[in-house]
């Protein structure tokens, strides 16, 4: 089934049943109020979404016009939000942008960091920053809701609490995040508010795309209107979903309605760094990569982190073409405090 | 006013209203069922609070013995989790033990952590932990609960943001915190779930004591029953909580209920870098600092870090003695996946 919420003027949204084709929509709020109270007891609650999906689907229940730029994130504020690090590409050419080596444990030890929760934005909201001396710039990931997750949870087990999948858009703010990282303690200037997609859906709807805890299709970046990246997610994925939910549960419970990312998709292409599209590689996910790439072909950045007014869109589509989360898509304006 | 939240098999309890002497309570259901909807809507609903904290204080109210192990965190979970090193000592001391150094920056640039904040345990449950080999430390602390923050707040301005003040014990696993920084992503192993002050307290609640958005008095910390801590959380603060709310909404907006803490207090004591209790000085707040006064004084780690059974009691009380925010009392438990 696939799940959106609505805005509404309330903080968490009114949560709706979308269909299949992402046309229509019924609300769900004699089921749950919001998507968090729906996962706050999903074993009860789940099979009465997957009921009304079937009746959304078959024509069978009341619908809607579904809208995505009437959509909150799915969790328009959620609990947890941690965001691995799992395609080691991006690692590598972002550390060889700041000079940073690649630590040999990086391939056995996912990175991962602990992402501002409380404001997401929603998939059509603006990026709202006050400088573009922040280098802004998009991440666009896959990410899992999870169920409440058991402490020391091995891969294995992980797999079972894997409840919804959406993608997203993991801002940065390029400028400051040497500085935040020179200090050791993570991310809290470096990391915008988080745009996810207006859809979040069960793994069955993924079909025989949903592998190895991860997904077997491109991640469609477009910049500007032009195609930027469409990296496959399952493809240089050193850490799959599963194994990033462990990492983030090792030495505690998690709750119902975390968050996990997959860190910005990245593919070497044909064993290299990756190529830009325009040059017949699948792209990139993110502009700190392209930068990188430049930079070593040509000895200088081309290609600016965003600038106000500059749009990003992220979707991914089934093997149909058919868009299975609709679409990100976020412009950078300017916030004056 | 102060405020509380009872257990009752919900994942975010039931919001009370506790008397200025803790011994009575009465439900706050009919104003807001739990304190994060209260605080959703601080500026209507906190005035129908406050009148039930006037009845419940002078008795015209209906109430019940109020039990501190009856109580969640006052926050069961929250959106969001930010915690400061504000007092220098603390991070000169722990970085020594470390054998790394304190870069300048760190006296203008607040350290600060994105927490995990979707499982906090209550204030007299439990620590759990796989193994002590991960060296399980308590850290005790001041934290402030805000309204909405909007992004680029100045200190000024983020004062009033300030809606209620809290103790916290800010679990630390000192043997996992070295390679975690290393990775420069901040914590995702090195912090356990934290316990809150069974008592949520409003600024006025501390009169005089509440100065320069601290607070001038002796954080009490008891461990395993004998005397460990009472550094003043004013004393040789470098930065505010107005001052650490304002860093923690640099690029972003802040959802209401957003926790801030101040990083474990820690005083000088004349000038030096702090003494025992039993030596004539003020104590620390954590076993890190104890440890390296220890290894300056001998040569050695004397004080191991918590083992099974371990319990640590944080409390503050105010010039007359009584307790304010009640008592944080965990004791180390094993916690076998």
């Amino acid at each position: 089934m696939k799940l959106a919420t609505l805005k509404n003027n309330t903080r968490d949204g009114l949560l709706i049943v979308v269909s299949r084709d992402l046309k229509r929509y019924a609300p769900a709020k004699n089921i749950a109020p919001t998507l968090q109270a729906a996962l706050d007891e999903w074993d009860a609650i789940s099979p009465k979404l997957e009921a009304l999906s079937k009746a959304v689907n078959d024509g069978s229940a009341d619908t809607f016009a579904f809208h995505q730029d009437e959509c909150e994130s799915p969790l328009p504020r959620a609990y947890t939000w941690m965001d691995g690090s799992a395609y080691l590409n991006h690692v590598e050419l972002v550390r060889k942008a700041r000079g940073a080596e690649v630590p040999e444990s990086f391939y056995d030890d996912p990175l991962m960091y602990q992402g501002g929760s409380d404001t997401f934005i929603g998939p059509h909201d603006p990026i709202e920053a006050i400088d573009t001396s922040h280098g802004i710039d998009m991440e666009a990931e896959i990410t899992v809701i999870t169920d409440d997750v058991p402490m020391g949870v091995t891969p294995a087990d992980a797999a079972a609490h894997i409840k919804l999948i959406m993608l997203v858009n993991d801002v940065s703010l390029r400028g400051l995040i040497p500085n935040e990282l020179r200090k050791g303690f993570g991310f809290v200037h470096g990391k915008a508010s988080s745009a996810f997609s207006p859809v979040a859906v069960t793994p069955d709807e993924l079909g025989e795309a949903w592998t190895d805890n991860t997904i077997d299709l491109p991640l469609l970046v477009d910049y500007n209107g032009k195609p930027f990246g469409k990296a496959n997610a399952k493809t240089d994925m050193t850490f799959n979903m599963a194994r990033l939910v462990s990492h983030a549960a090792a030495t505690r419970h998690l709750c119902a309605g975390s968050i996990i990312g997959s860190g910005t998709v990245s593919n070497k292409f044909e064993g290299g760094e990756g190529k830009k599209i325009e040059d017949g590689g699948v792209g990139y996910s993110c502009i700190a990569e392209v930068r990188m790439i430049e930079k070593i072909q040509t000895g200088e950045f081309i290609t600016p982190f965003m600038q106000f007014g500059d749009t990003v869109c992220i979707e991914m589509n089934d093997a149909d073409g058919n868009s299975i989360f609709g679409t990100i898509k976020n412009r950078v304006e300017k916030y004056t405090p």
